[in-house]
């Protein structure tokens, strides 16, 4: 049983994307139209990310809770944008009665129809905000900094797994403030949140600021991004963080006394990021060997594989590996690792061969592997390999087994650090400043990456340049430097370039 | 703003459940039928049993996974006695689209009809095992043991608050196996994990055994269950472990090759425990004061409030109080609390008096609170109060300050042991051994309980006592004696007692 090869990413990116998700055994589709399975090592990674994320949402301040998966239609049509934002495509509910048919299995009972139709969440602002209306009577009862853990639905015609599918799950978060100031302070809070969680976890780096207004959230006042580049050099919507003013609380009649003994609505934001991010990851770190995962995601960090060919060395060589595994269980990485332990696996499975296995961990992105045979033993040494470096470099020989366990935190973390620099010297390295729309026009297909171009500020520019091009506008970043300019398009006045790509 | 007291249980058992759910603020009905909002207090209980549950889970050797919410409505008709189950009250996807009606609001698009109505999981048995089918080739693929956390909908049409909802959380075992004793042992595994987090964890005493035919889960060939006994001396079912047989696999043609090259259908197991748990721990241990919590799954363990009336002692008191909550923070429970952090909270809030402090935490259920003010401070010491004792003998008295973190953890440990202690003689109190039909019509009603009495057997029998008396078989106790005897209905022969009782 030799694996066949995954597709390499210079013949084929879509395929090679598809063929890491499906061979790391990370998802696959179902059976139902655009639903997919999160099988288990993709499930874990996302618990990874969940435990992080959670960690870092309580640590703020917030707490989670859980709010209906259904929705009233007549609640969608409240918010204006909302509604034509997410009315389009979404799962309608009529019914709710099946009946047997004899003989033809079963069919929907006509007389149970809904007397008004449910629709499952796309997003949850209009039942949370439909809730908070008895929550909040007083300024005292802000503000409200509520998280929700959940899945959703969008009726997406192409989906591809994890990065567009019509179930995903996502948290969603939903506050609720006494003032403008306090409200934009989160807005701000958590998109640099979704920063260092997606810079020091993820190892991706990431652009933020905020969305033009063509790109923006429906019902929001401004969006808050993190964009990230991908191998392919397109970008990646991680995260959002929408400041939504008033809109919610007029369209729920969510109002509360001020201190001054005034009725007052009260201010909202909503933030969110996905499964998407799982998406994100592999595109990010992956290789032509399978999936590459920053350690400090990574739902097992080290995989012992034991070689040897006789009963003898089997015993003295496991013996050795278990006291090894015990040993790296030890090492002083709770904190790094969000109080989770440290994975380690033995693979001792009698039916495959140690180059199997290596290629194996391998495609799944374990980041060491620790190779560990009767010749390394006589010597009281062992062999680890890591998983971002090429080739030779990324082998060790004759590391000390006492030492081993350390060297191993030394390698996690030291590749931790590696897959973010790689990641952000390749975004650099595809980023151009333009400055005619010729020039951009060729330099967004060949070579493709981030363009800085000044741009007039307007939707319709915007516009055109999307329909010309597929660019979008990903971001106006808040570390963009002053510089005052013209729109590639149009010559009139820009305060500073914007950040085009092509994007998923 | 002086809170109101909540319904007694003697006066009004029903009104005082809901109170306490309304009252500290664990959940509340929505605007969509049937469907609650889990508040975060409520939230914070659903976490801590998660928590605790996906260690036991996975130290069994259990991952997890993720399978569509949807299901075709055609899988449902697949597993008969699963379509029989099911199909009837739930809630159906007949469309993909609203459209936006000028002045109007929105409608269901009748262009989007769907060509197969799709279902909202009410349990995922049918479409995990049409996902195992290209999962399962050779016996070297089994066991498959995935649990999934996730949401179902039921479409109840009498719904309470945690106990019976439209839509609810669980987590949802389904397991694949090489041979019928693999699969009969993990179901029994799995009644006894649940056993063991019930009783440890949740304080809460159960029996198991089978269900009668009558009682057990369409689809399984038996069920196994945790009853518990709540206050009213109803009962309430706790979790299951279901063995399947092969109708699933036979059902979505899941087959294995086993070691002698020939092709068999695999053996299933599922098996549940959900948000229902939150309803039986407030129906095991509240009090006419509020919630009472077991320890290990309390949100907040310790509340300090700080008395004081001038600034100086203010100060002096905050002071004592946040050195107290970091020796509480230090103490070495975190192996008793599943590595989660001992929590506490200084309510140092100034709009309210101590005594109001002290009413809202125990309504709240919080294990201990600390009393500390400007003559324990003088006298170095605070004043601790248990939770789940009455009156006086709840408070221990000048409790030196440099003792107490000791003291509380002590405490902790000591009303953990208690409440199992007191539910466990409140089921022995209410349990009654019955032998005949007309003592058991009146039992039932008055005092009602847990009656153990002789059935014959049959389906027929246990319709009939239904239909009479309102009461269920519960469970056919794993540990009940052996004793034959003639059935108290129909005087034909019966292997031994099995427990009867009201249920929710």
């Amino acid at each position: 049983m030799a694996a066949e090869k995954i597709t390499s990413r210079a013949k084929d990116y879509s395929q090679w994307y598809l063929d890491i998700v499906h061979r790391a055994g990370l998802a696959e589709n179902s059976d139902v139209r655009g639903c997919m399975v999160i099988k288990p090592h993709g499930y874990a990674i996302w618990e990874k990310i969940q435990r992080a994320l959670d960690r870092m949402f309580k640590d703020t301040g917030h707490v989670n809770a859980y709010f209906p998966l259904f929705i009233p239609k007549s609640f969608l049509a409240r918010e204006e944008q909302m509604a034509e934002g997410f009315a389009k495509e979404c799962a309608v509910i009529t019914h709710h009665r099946l009946k047997a048919i004899p003989g033809q299995g079963v069919e929907v009972d006509p007389e149970s129809k809904l007397e008004e139709p449910l629709i499952v969440r796309p997003t949850s602002e209009t039942i949370i905000w439909n809730t908070y209306r008895s929550w909040v009577q007083s300024w005292r009862d802000l503000p409200l900094l509520i998280n929700q853990w959940a899945n959703v639905v969008r009726w997406e015609m192409r989906t591809r797994l994890f990065l567009r599918t019509a179930e995903f799950l996502w948290q969603e978060g939903h506050t609720a403030h006494a003032t403008q100031q306090e409200a934009e302070e989160e807005t701000k809070r958590i998109i640099e949140l979704y920063r260092t969680f997606a810079e020091e976890w993820m190892a991706m780096p990431v652009l933020v600021g905020p969305k033009s207004e063509g790109q923006k959230f429906p019902g929001a006042v401004y969006t808050l991004c993190i964009e990230a580049m991908m191998q392919d050099k397109k970008a990646l919507q991680a995260g959002t963080s929408h400041f939504l003013g008033q809109n919610f609380a007029k369209a729920f009649d969510v109002t509360f006394q001020n201190p001054e003994g005034k009725r007052e609505y009260a201010w909202a934001t909503s933030w969110g990021v996905s499964t998407r991010l799982i998406g994100g990851l592999i595109m990010t770190h992956s290789d032509d060997q399978g999936l590459v995962l920053p350690p400090r995601l990574a739902p097992i960090h080290a995989v012992i594989v034991p070689i040897y060919k006789t009963e003898a060395e089997r015993s003295a060589v496991l013996e050795a590996a278990n006291k090894l595994e015990q040993s790296i269980r030890d090492l002083p990485l709770r904190e790094w690792l969000n109080y989770e332990p440290v994975t380690v696996r033995i693979d001792d499975r009698e039916q495959y061969q140690p180059g199997f296995k290596f290629n194996e961990w391998e495609l799944k992105g374990v980041p060491v592997r620790v190779e560990l045979g009767p010749k390394d033993l006589a010597k009281g040494t062992c062999v680890l390999a890591r998983r971002d470096l090429p080739g030779k470099e990324a082998k060790e020989m004759g590391v000390p087994l006492t030492k081993a366990a350390t060297r191993i935190a030394e390698m996690l973390q030291a590749m931790q650090t590696a897959l973010f620099e790689r990641a952000r010297k390749f975004r650099e390295a595809n980023t151009y400043e333009i400055n005619s729309y010729d020039e951009f026009k060729k330099k967004i297909e060949e070579p493709g990456g981030f363009l800085l171009a000044h741009w007039d500020g307007t939707r319709e520019t915007e516009e055109r340049i999307a329909a010309e091009t597929k660019a979008t506008i990903r971001c106006i970043p808040f570390d963009r430097k002053k510089e005052a300019g013209t729109c590639m398009v149009t010559g009139r006045p820009s305060p500073g370039r914007v950040v085009f790509a092509k994007a998923y």
